[in-house]
């Protein structure tokens, strides 16, 4: 019923826009990109748009296509949202240009989306956006292509941990199996997207591990990194993603928690495997999140200060 | 047609010997207990043997079924091995079973398997034997149940690293599409196998990465790992599995290489990313291997020796 809405929207609009959510991942560039693409295939002035323009990790997906992602505005009739879950997430550049367009259609996958839009898809049991745009460019009548397979893989394996994580489900199969069937490269796109790192990422993931410590019969693992002892590398904020994981990942461990200096401030990320409700720690020190994966920007630049007040308040929350 | 004899000699036979190979992963023993179960379930009495017994990773596997993995013989008139691309691949204690076998079949997707039983399901194209294992129980009276499911499952994501290597078809995905109905919990399944890991292990990472040293440009990455700076651990030979990765995987890098010491000797792993065949230069050292993965082991203690000459070999190999 929506994507018949949404068909008729896009038969009638001439110039649209899609827009990513800000700091992007695979998903939602995955998916705008495939959209794009067969949006350009019915003729259409298409624009992807993104705040913060494209990661180093996604840009072969740009390359690979001939749609462009414009960190700044063009005209558009119909705006289209791709996993922005929030208004908020389409960053304050493009809020306006979502408010003025004629029509607007939000196609998600998360759980808090808050239907901001005239015409609203979210699937809540996709693993990925990736799947519903796969869903909708099938009623197109363009046909996918071997590019938007490959943009549309991306979305998939990005947002399913290469279809490893519980969101994964038969249809998210089932969509990679039609997909796999346009020749798309598994093997190279998987090198892009998990197996690749810089030199100083990868001394980043020693580092991290020469400073983990257990505690509470190793139930708690904790991460610091302080400033000193990374300076020598040159790393972006998005190359501390996934560190708390070795620490996660221990056996026996419940509660993982990553310590460092951001700014002048202290930035905290706490994670947990089954019981523990981290954002419930999180809020005592003004941060929030969920249930198994939360965090906390505390002032102060003590990195290991902060191990003591932490463990107190983990050790309440412990079986 | 294969498939429709197998099933012939199943029926007839009512002892039926499951053989896996040595070493196993999760590939040959998702594949021999998904067989056993739905063999058992046709009344026929199975038994799955391995040489080395079921690796701490994939006890899971066997403790939620009611199919034992053996190392000691049990009488069998038929014998089935999966993933095992040749003779030698059963171990010594079963390759005397499998001789005496009235009948032995071969299921396996090993380009380099060398069709040693009377009848022989080799198909090369499938990213892991479990594909194969899934459309020969997909023609028996039993079906396919949620044991059934894990246990494929198991096997098709451990050989095709979580469906992210080449290897990984359409049709891989189809079947995983068929497994993910019967409401198996992939989530925990793959932090079985993916995302857990010793907190020993987890320091040997660190270690390694410690001790990468990168030559020529940066296309060439050396691990090396001296039994003095990992004394006070506790690690298994698999717990260097995929610790090459490390150095494979930074930007740049052709060629990695992981030295260490192994008893009396020195063992030396080589892996290449797109073009060099390190078989060659594991040749060279009287090893051997593949063209992307090539090993050998060479007298010795002394780690740090083996680089000087081992870069010498290697610079013939750079474009």
């Amino acid at each position: 019923m929506a994507y018949e809405e949404v068909i008729h929207l896009i038969d009638r609009h001439q110039y649209i826009g899609i827009i990513t959510h800000i700091m992007p991942d695979g998903d939602t560039l995955g998916s705008a990109l495939a959209l794009g693409a067969a949006l350009k295939g019915m003729g259409k002035r298409v624009s992807v748009f993104n705040q913060d323009g494209v990661p180093a990790k996604y840009k072969f997906l740009v390359e690979n296509g001939d749609i462009g992602v414009y960190t700044k505005h063009q005209d558009c009739t119909l705006v289209i949202t791709v996993d922005c879950s929030d208004i908020d997430r389409l960053g304050d550049s493009f809020t306006q240009l979502f408010k003025n367009a004629q029509d607007t259609v939000n196609i998600d996958h998360h759980k808090s989306n808050n239907m901001y839009a005239d015409i609203n898809i979210v699937e809540t049991d996709c693993g990925a956006t990736g799947e519903i745009v796969y869903k909708l460019i099938k009623q197109l009548p363009v046909g996918i292509n071997k590019y938007m397979a490959e943009c549309l893989y991306v979305a998939l394996s990005t947002d399913t941990g290469s279809f490893s994580y519980s969101n994964t489900t038969s249809q998210t199969f089932a969509i990679a199996s039609n997909l796999a069937k346009h020749e798309i490269n598994i093997g190279r796109i998987s090198r892009e997207l998990f197996y690749k790192r810089s030199l100083d990422k990868t001394k980043l993931i020693g580092i991290a591990i020469d400073n983990i410590t257990l505690y509470f019969e190793n139930r708690v693992a904790i991460v610091y990194i302080e400033n000193a002892s990374i300076a020598h590398l040159s790393v972006d904020e998005e190359d501390f993603d996934g560190l708390i994981n070795y620490a996660r990942e221990i056996e026996g461990v419940e509660v993982a928690v990553l310590i460092r200096n951001k700014g002048d401030s202290i930035k905290i990320g706490l994670r947990s495997n089954t019981y523990v409700d981290v954002s419930a720690i999180a809020q005592k020190f003004g941060g929030g999140g969920h249930e198994r994966a939360a965090g906390c920007i505390v002032e102060g630049t003590d990195v290991k200060g902060t191990i003591k007040p932490l463990l107190a308040e983990i050790a309440a929350h412990l079986d």
